[in-house]
């Protein structure tokens, strides 16, 4: 039985289904309900308030943020998990900027996750008139990369398309004009190694729900280097960032390390849900998932070729350029995905003409991908797809 | 049997425990793990991502915003769920202040929670240099608020002594010099009744895992005035409070009403142990906990007057002035709880001098407050108190 064979027996696979969706909710490790459960009756219930400290929770958020580490590359003590990734966007990128203080500009790319841009634009509202988001191209983004910038914020993999960011060459032109990097993982975190600290990434954030399993909504992470994390500080000063949060003290002041970048009190069954998803990574390396995401998009990309040959590959034809989805632009996309989705094979649509497929080597295997372009192929050969028709059914979703 | 009798058999209540920190961390509901297994299993094992639409997902933040909404004495459509209370804390603010933008002045008391000023501090930082925190006395506040004030911002029910403030005629003040409000509902939530809407309350936040019992670190709240709801906007801008989060759009447009108050992707396992526990609301009333709670807390207060007459009453003895808290002065406070907690008895510390006892109508009743005392007597009578050791063990904690 191969690594991955076992993977896949750690997950609940929903019945009749090929799930090339886990780049939007990865599917249920079976060790996250007993968890939770556990962690609500064994601890909640028995313990209460005890639990704190008896059942390790106050600890938590960091040592979850410890089992990630090695998953995005980062070393030990430079991550930790809460929140949302929106409030990360934010968290990083007003710390990121206080650390430039006399530039005004974040730059970001149009492929970026809108989220981010919202999250930045919301900071730059708050601040002086005199800053700004600066959104280009993401081709255009290295000559875009000047002395105004004072923070360079990428989503690392295009959540449209899986285009890949260069992140270490970025960076270093980041660097060489005097700018910080804040790189999100979001669709990066436990698809490929990510090896933040040989890149020299500034700032990182990410989510757990995608190719980390850890259910809908599960906390996100931050990652702050090393170099970085005795002069950073965060703005969203909560008391589980404070030095001491059980001395009750009237001034803040920030507890060493990342720890200082915890906000509120932890959301403790969202953090037993992630601690289940991270036990399946004790026996696999990332390494090799980012191998095996590469064989089976290659299968995918290769068969669909062949099968569904009018459907256009809006993904990098690279391996190496491309984050572990597989995108095909289409007219019809939005009515197919309908059509895919009824006859169970999960992928999404992304407007305007994209249908995406996520592909995660934990839980599927060269069956499913023969299987899903087999149905593809199927329905796309089926139908007489009126365009119009979908333009206008389009219109109204 | 009494709606308190029934209530009291919906919670899990830790054997040989009387559990007085019910304002700390309230015990678990009966409810809350079947909730969270079936979201777990039923839903996201089953359903997996279509379970944002088919198990309503994406909307129980809104609708668990309705369900607290008259608790917190709010009209429909005014509350909505997310974060943590620190989160909702900077959200809250930075909105008022927007509401406000030529005056510079937040102002508080040292009686708030810690982290209300932590996070309030942390936002003035991110601003113009000339924005301020001021924080004064409880009792000072009335007097403190002039026209530089843009938001008066306290916590209704002082965390150590349970002191309330009188949020109709403070925030009638802070209407007439022209400042807005943001009351933090912390300790006031599933305790009393609040009235925000016909005390003119502009914002209030507050958590649930205190007296609403929903679990370690459950969903905060949020809650705007109608008045307000459509001028307000939100710093913290995420893509769940956006008008159409899945049009992915590069610009952010907020979504109508309190929908604009969601930030990230909701916590859905901490959403459903939040909806378990308000279930328990359906039948009954906050008025009736409210009267029970005092008839509660007055019992405790003249036994142990009887019994232990050597500790002092913190709380204010008028129970219309007090939360649903009671707190003493003790000179040797620190290693009475530490002997009370070994002995059954669950309340906290809090520097330099306070013990406090929470009271939580919903599972505990006049059985629990006698054996309480007897047992605080009885631990206060037989050991011989050494101050000087006390203050010695104090200062290594």
């Amino acid at each position: 039985m191969s690594n991955f064979d076992k993977t896949r027996e750690q997950f609940v696979i929903p019945e009749g289904q090929v799930y090339l969706v886990g780049n939007s909710l990865g599917l249920m490790p079976k060790g996250a309900a007993k968890r939770v459960l556990h962690t609500i009756e064994a601890e909640w219930g028995t313990m209460a308030v005890k639990a704190w400290n008896n059942a390790g929770w106050m600890d938590q958020p960091d040592k979850l943020g410890n089992r990630l580490a090695p998953i995005i590359g980062a070393a030990a003590d430079t991550v930790t998990t809460g929140d949302t990734l929106s409030i990360k966007v934010f968290q990083a990128l007003s710390s990121a900027m206080a650390l430039r203080p006399k530039r005004r500009v974040i730059l970001s790319d149009n492929g970026n996750f809108p989220t981010d841009l919202y999250m930045a634009g919301g900071l730059v509202n708050l601040l002086d008139s005199d800053y700004e988001l600066r959104v280009v191209n993401p081709e255009e983004v290295m000559d875009a990369l000047d002395e105004d910038v004072a923070v360079l914020m990428l989503t690392q993999v295009d959540y449209r398309t899986g285009r890949l960011h260069d992140m270490k060459a970025l960076t270093k032109r980041a660097h060489d004009v005097g700018a910080l990097t804040v790189w999100d993982l979001a669709h990066t975190a436990g698809a490929m190694a990510t090896d933040l600290a040989s890149n020299n990434a500034d700032f990182a954030i990410g989510c757990t729900y995608k190719f980390l399993n850890a259910g809908p909504g599960s906390p996100a992470f931050i990652y702050v280097a090393p170099h970085l994390i005795e002069t950073a500080s965060s703005a969203l000063s909560g008391w589980l960032g404070h030095a001491q949060p059980f001395a009750f003290e009237p001034a803040y002041q920030p507890a060493v390390g990342i720890r200082k970048f915890r906000v509120g009190t932890p959301s403790v069954l969202a953090m037993a849900s992630l601690d289940a998803a991270l036990d399946i990574w004790d026996d696999i390396d990332i390494n090799d998932v980012r191998a095996r995401s590469i064989e089976l998009s290659e299968l995918f990309i290769t068969e669909m070729a062949k099968g569904c040959p009018s459907l256009t590959l809006a993904s990098p034809s690279d391996p190496h350029k491309r984050g572990s989805q597989v995108s095909f632009t289409c007219d019809y996309g939005y009515p197919l995905m309908q059509a895919l989705i009824a006859d169970g094979v999960l992928g999404d649509f992304r407007a305007p003409d994209i249908v995406r497929f996520g592909i995660t080597p934990l839980y599927l295997n060269e069956g499913d991908i023969l299987q899903a372009v087999e149905q593809i192929r199927q329905i796309v050969d089926a139908k007489s797809w009126d365009k119009a028709e979908f333009h206008a059914r389009k219109a109204v979703t």
